[in-house]
């Protein structure tokens, strides 16, 4: 049972780099403001070991960096913590949000909510996160610069970023679980011309080492057997899954993949609902996240301000 | 004389927040990368006193911001300054850029170069530039909160701020040189609702202080009288500039008002040509031209490992 409705300007669901862009740009702007975020702040950010491709930190540790956003967004708005949007219904005048025990109201809501990469769900995997196993090619091929890697992966991405990493320099051999890859022949055609190696038919039982990725355990499907391939490092692309699934009964506007559809000013399909972020697709980096979340907000202000949907 | 032409994967012209994180995304990718810059690094960045909506930084002064992001960059490319491209000519397999004495070629272009703000040109102005004048609500306002200032200008923008800065809690007064605003209509409309006072037909001819602004010199075109108004702060809101025009021979697309479109990609209209930052318009904020860029990158690297200009 609802005890009691708080109403807010502007109610940002997701506390990652976009969602707290966001917030600070709503608050600065005068907006009543509140983020609202399932599990803890920070997102994939608070993730990854290292971060070297956000302008103006060198290289940071993931948790430090995931805090000192944190520390900077909590000059302007709080962060409820453990808040998770169960349903969003957009009324008449305004957007209600419904957790399991409290209710929202807002005159605008900006969607944050990011996304997860699939796992593999080998041995290993969970163990060695963040010490040798990565899920982005553009935020981790350069550490791993003259080092061997493999790719585990059949589609766009994983040849795309197989092909990334040895432009870096990285020495990458990809390993399929099918005898044909799913991704574009242009993109295939280029990973034959590129000499990468490939392990066909295959598939990655275990990813072994001590403290860091010392190699990967690799079953033939056809033959039975299983090899061991040691390496620095594995990067696992076999699928990213938009953090939408709350979103089915809104009636908001998603893609095929379930991103959320938004146009340049980051408004979706709904009237008074911005979303920014990894939850909309795009090039999943954290800089770009903030600047759709900085975008979002603003839009959210001059709506609220002057409607076009009253118009 | 061009005495030698120097080859990269990717130029980027203008060393400001975009071409910065263009540049790490596309030298991180892989790819032998170059900023050229006209004048010094950091564009408008360097020039503002006080930055406190770039997340990550608390609250930051310009120069040091800019500096911060020099030291990043320079992990990865070189910056070099005094370079300023007179044209940019896109041939068959590559771009040439041309400065006074020099000659680059390059795989992919990313344009960068910014925008800057028209300035009012009254006495005072230079002096006090970054001392109590600013020419950003969305970046300043907060600063002002429960100060008295004076917005300068007629249009959509200076209009549409002197809103936003009610809206944060200043004490905002709009002054403008003609007796109708050049502003929509429903902008106007809010601004009378609003109650933020009006001085109409009136130019500033004066603003002075000592050490920051105490007031302007206000002068009725109407009866020829100077009125003295004093305030804390002044913002200007009479046009941005992008700094577009040696682009004007090279067939790039731009808008009516100069900006160069693009794509969600960033893409514009010419094979290898990118372009991210103020210089497309848009929400020109910091954060917003990082991510920009960082797409640029993005964008023309998987372009040249697979032109589509060739498909």
């Amino acid at each position: 049972m609802v005890s009691n409705t708080e109403h807010f300007n502007v109610v940002v669901v997701g506390a990652g780099p976009a969602g707290m862009t966001a917030a600070i740009y709503a608050a600065r702007s005068g907006m009543k403001t509140v983020i609202l975020e399932a599990g803890s702040v920070g997102g994939q950010v608070a993730e990854s070991p290292e971060i070297e491709n956000y302008l103006g930190f060198e290289s940071v540790n993931g948790m430090d960096l995931a805090s000192t956003f944190r520390k900077h967004t909590e000059r302007y708005v709080e962060i409820k913590e453990g808040e998770e949007i169960e349903q969003i219904i957009p009324e008449r005048e305004i957007i209600r949000l419904k957790t399991g025990w409290s209710e929202y109201t807002a005159d605008a809501a900006i969607i944050a909510t990011g996304a997860h990469h699939r796992k593999l769900g080998c041995n290993g995997e969970e163990e060695f996160s963040g010490r040798g196993i990565s899920y982005c090619a553009t935020c981790d091929g350069f550490f791993f610069k003259g080092k061997k890697v493999v790719m585990i992966g059949g589609g766009n991405t994983a040849v795309g970023d197989a092909l990334y990493l040895k432009n870096v320099g990285v020495d990458v051999t990809i390993i399929h679980r099918r005898d044909v890859f799913r991704a574009e022949a242009a993109h295939v055609k280029r990973l034959e011309e590129s000499g990468i190696p490939k392990i066909m038919n295959s598939e990655v039982r275990e990813i072994y080492g001590e403290k860091v990725v010392k190699g990967v355990k690799v079953l033939n499907k056809a033959t039975g057997d299983v090899s061991d391939v040691p390496v620095d490092g594995v990067f696992i692309a076999v699928g990213v899954v938009p953090n939408t699934d709350f979103l089915k009964e809104s009636g908001i506007k998603l893609d095929d993949i379930g991103y959320i559809v938004t146009d340049r000013e980051q408004r979706t399909s709904l009237p008074r609902i911005y979303a920014a972020g990894d939850v909309t697709g795009g090039l999943q980096q954290i800089i770009v996240g903030c600047g759709e979340g900085a975008v979002a907000a603003t839009t959210a202000y001059e709506d609220i301000s002057n409607p076009y949907w009253k118009k």
